[in-house]
C-alpha cells in the first residue's frame, strides 16, 4: 500500500472498553497504532514517541461507524419543506435540485462530511452527481468513501443525456484509483427510473472495474407495481434475470417491499442490503424490510441514513435505535432483532465482507471511533450493557475521536482536517441566498 | 409567590432565535429576567448588574422542555435485559425492582434528574414509589416536578398493603406544598391493576387536593380485553362511568389501543394524554395512539419518555423525532402531523393548560432552554427550518443552558445544582454491586 503524507504513531491508553471487529470486548486495555496499522490491543501503555496519546479511561472504542447510503450534497435541503406527502415533497426537492451545480454540491458535501466526522462515521457510501467534489473533500477530510456516480434514465436527465452520466461514472472510477481512501461505485437510480439497457451497462462497468453497484429498490409499493406491470416480476427478481445478483458487490438500498422469494435470492447470492429506517418512516413508505429474514438468509445487511433531506441527520448511532425499534414495533416482538445484530449492521458487516483489513483488530488499518461514556445517559455501564447503550442510549454526539487509516480525523470533538466554522458559514451564506432565488423562481411556499 | 433563596438577574443577549410560549419567533433579540420573572423580550441589551450574562448569538431559546411521563428511579435498569418479549422483560424488571428501597430510588432519581437537566428538560411528571426522595432531589436540582405517588391493587403490593400506598400518596401531596417547584399527583397504576374502589379513592384524593391524576391506560391489547371482559367496556369508557374524565387534571398515559369513542370522550373533557412513542416501540405494543384525532378533538397531548428501562434515555428532543416518524409511518402520510404539533406536545401544551404563567413570555416565571445551533447537523438554518431542526435534527445534547423559575440550572453544559461526577459514581458503584446480588439471588441471566 502506498503511504500518503506523514503517518502518526498513536497510543490510546487504558480504554474503559474496546469492542473489536469480531465484537470481542476488552476491559481497561490500550491500542497501539504504528503508521496506519494497529500493532497491539492489550496492556502495553507506552510507545517511544507517539504523536498522539489519548487517555481513554472513560471511553469506549469501536470500529468506526459506516453509513452505507447517503446523498451528501442534500444537507443543504435539511428541513426544506417537511411534513408533505411523498410526491409533493419530491416535486419540491427536485425543483431545488435543479440548482445543484458542482459548486453547490461541494458546499453540501463538505457540510455532510463534517457532520459525519463529528458523529464518528469513518466510511460512507455516497449516491449522487458530481462525485469528483465528494472525492476531493473525502480525501481532504481523511474519510473512506464509496463514490456512487448516479445513472438515470434519459427522460429524467436535464442536460447532456445519460451518456454524460456514464462519462461521469467512468471518471469517478478513475478518480477512485488515486487514493487508498476511495472506493469506486456506479449507482443506477432504480429499476423503474433506469432502462434495462443502462442497468446492464452499469453492471458491466461495475464488474469490469471491481466497483460497487448500488441501486434503490422496492422503496415504495408503486416501485413494485411498476416493475410487475412492465416486466412481470418484482424488482429484485427482474434484476436477477439479467445477472445483477450474481455480482457480490451489489448493494440493494431500501427494499421496503421485497418478497420472501427475493429475500432468498439475496441470501443465495450474499448481496449487500441497506436498511434506512428513518427515511422510510419520514417519507411514509408504510412498510418495514424483512430484516430478521434477510439476516437469517445470510444477506449483508447494513445501515444507511439516506439523504439528509429525508432524515434529517447523518448519525448512524441514532439510526441504530430507529432500526431496532421499528422492527420490534412491526413484529410485535422485541426479540426479533438483538442489539448485537444492529451494532453489526452499523459497524462491522461491511468490513467483514468488503474491507476485512480495516477496523479494530491487530494488523488492521486502524479505523476507529472513541465514545465518551462518562455521561449520565450512559450510566450505569458494564460489559453486558455496552451494546444496549450503543444502540438505545448513545448518539453521534457522544463520539469524541475518530481515527481513519491510522490518521486522527477528530480529537476531543475537534475536527482536524476540515474547517468547521468556514463550512457552516459557506453552507448558510451560499444556500440561503440561492433558496430565496429558487423560491421566487419556482413559487415554492414554506 | 414565596421567594426561596437568592434570585438572580439574568440577561440573555442577542439570541439567534427565540420561540415564545405562543410559538412566535424573534430574531436577534434579548431576554431580561429579573428575580424569577421575564421582564422583557426584545432589543434591550443591558441590565445594571446581571448575575449571569449569556451571549446567545448562536443559540435558539425555547420554553423549557417537559417530560410528561417517566419513572425516574428506573435509570438504574437502563439496558438491563433488553431484547426480550414483554412478559419476559417485565418479570425480570419486577424481580430487580423488589430491591428498589428508598436509597436505591434516590440514587436512580438523581441520575435521571441530572440526565434531564442536560437534555434541557425543566419539568417532569414522575410516577413511582418513594416520591419523597424525588421531591428532595428536584428541589435541590431546581427542576419543576409532578410527584406521582403510585397506587397499586392489593395483590401486587409486597409490604404494607395499599393502605400504605395511600398514606405515601397523602404525604407526597403534603410535601408538594413545601416548594413552588413541586406539583402533587396521585398515580393509580392502571384500570386493570387497581380495583375500582381504589381508583375512586384516588380520584377523590386528587380532586380534594387539586392534584394531578395520572394513569396508564390501554397500553397493550390485553389491557383492553381485560377491561372489556371484567367491566364490559374499554378502559377509558369504564373510567368515565365513575367520573375520571370529569376531572380536568387527569392524564391518560400510553393509550395505544383506545377507540374512536374514547378519543371523543377525552376531547369533550379536555383531558391530558401522554404519548410515549419510544417505549411503545421498544416493548412492541404493536399500535400507535390516534394522535391526529386526539389533537383534532382538543385533547392536551404531551410527550413522555416513559421509564429509562424502556427507552433507554430521558430526552424529549429525541422523543419528538420518534413521535413524528411513527405517526407518518403508521398512516402512510407525512402530512398527518406537523413539526409544530410535535413541538407543542414537547414544550407548550402542558403550560397552556396547567401552568400558563411559566415558560417564555413577558411576565412569566422564566423556564427556558438554550440550544446551540452552531453545529453542522443544524445547518443551514432560518426561521422556516427551526421547528423542523428541533424535531428532526436536534437532540438533548444540543441543549447548553437551562433556566427554571428564573434560576440558572445549567450554564454552558455544566449543571450548577447537582454534582455530576458524584451522581454517576454513586449509580455505578451502588447499583452494580446490587445487580450481582440480584442476579445470584434470582437466577437472571444476561
Amino acid at each position: 500500500m502506498e503511504v500518503r503524507g506523514p503517518m502518526s504513531d498513536i497510543i490510546i491508553k487504558n480504554a474503559g472498553y474496546i469492542i473489536d471487529n469480531s465484537l470481542k470486548i476488552y476491559k481497561n486495555s490500550s491500542i497501539i497504532i504504528e503508521d496506519n496499522i494497529i500493532t497491539e490491543i492489550g496492556k502495553k501503555t507506552t510507545l517511544p514517541a507517539p504523536e498522539y496519546e489519548i487517555d481513554a479511561k472513560w471511553k469506549l472504542v469501536v470500529p468506526a461507524f459506516i453509513n452505507a447510503h447517503t446523498h451528501t450534497p442534500m444537507t443543504l435541503l435539511r428541513g426544506y419543506c417537511d411534513d408533505r406527502r411523498l410526491w409533493d415533497w419530491l416535486s419540491e426537492i427536485w425543483k431545488a435540485e435543479n440548482y445543484f451545480d458542482r459548486t453547490v454540491c461541494k458546499i453540501g458535501a463538505e457540510l455532510a462530511i463534517l457532520e459525519m466526522i463529528k458523529n464518528g462515521i469513518g466510511l460512507f457510501a455516497d449516491f449522487y452527481f458530481h462525485q469528483d467534489v465528494v472525492a476531493e473533500i473525502s480525501v481532504k477530510a481523511g474519510l473512506r468513501a464509496i463514490l456512487g456516480s448516479t445513472i438515470l434514465g434519459e427522460e429524467f436527465v436535464q442536460q447532456g443525456g445519460n451518456e454524460f452520466l456514464f462519462e461521469q461514472a467512468k471518471k469517478t472510477i478513475q478518480l477512485a484509483r488515486t487514493s487508498e481512501l476511495l472506493l469506486p461505485a456506479i449507482a443506477p437510480h432504480s429499476p423503474v427510473t433506469v432502462p434495462q439497457e443502462d442497468l446492464q451497462k452499469s453492471l458491466e462497468l461495475a464488474q469490469k472495474n471491481n466497483a460497487f453497484l448500488m441501486i434503490h429498490v422496492s422503496e415504495t409499493r408503486d416501485d413494485v407495481l411498476k416493475s410487475e406491470d412492465r416486466y412481470g416480476k418484482p424488482p429484485i427478481e427482474w434484476l436477477n434475470s439479467f445477472g445483477f445478483l450474481n455480482y457480490h458487490k451489489t448493494f440493494f438500498v431500501h427494499g421496503v417491499w421485497i418478497t420472501d422469494r427475493e429475500v432468498r435470492l439475496l441470501g443465495e447470492h450474499r448481496n449487500g442490503f441497506v436498511y434506512c429506517p428513518v427515511s422510510a418512516q419520514k417519507l411514509a413508505y408504510g412498510g418495514v424490510p424483512p430484516i430478521p429474514e434477510l439476516l437469517k438468509n445470510g444477506v449483508n445487511v447494513m445501515l444507511g441514513t439516506d439523504g439528509p433531506a429525508s432524515n434529517n441527520v447523518l448519525d448512524i448511532l441514532q439510526e441504530m435505535k430507529f432500526a431496532s425499534l421499528l422492527i420490534s414495533f412491526d413484529r410485535w416482538d422485541p426479540s426479533m432483532i438483538t442489539v448485537k445484530d444492529i451494532f453489526q449492521m452499523a459497524s462491522v458487516t461491511f468490513r467483514k465482507s468488503y474491507l476485512p483489513n480495516t477496523g479494530l483488530q491487530q494488523y488492521a488499518f486502524a479505523d476507529m471511533t472513541l465514545i465518551n461514556f462518562r455521561k449520565p445517559h450512559l450510566y450505569p455501564i458494564n460489559e453486558h450493557r455496552i451494546l444496549s447503550h450503543l444502540v438505545f442510549s448513545a448518539t453521534g454526539h457522544d463520539c469524541t475521536d475518530l481515527i481513519i487509516n491510522g490518521k486522527p480525523i477528530m480529537i476531543a470533538k475537534k475536527p482536524l482536517t476540515l474547517n468547521e466554522e468556514k463550512i457552516m458559514d459557506n453552507a448558510q451564506n451560499t444556500w440561503m441566498q440561492l433558496e430565496d432565488q429558487i423560491k421566487s423562481e419556482t413559487q415554492i411556499s414554506n
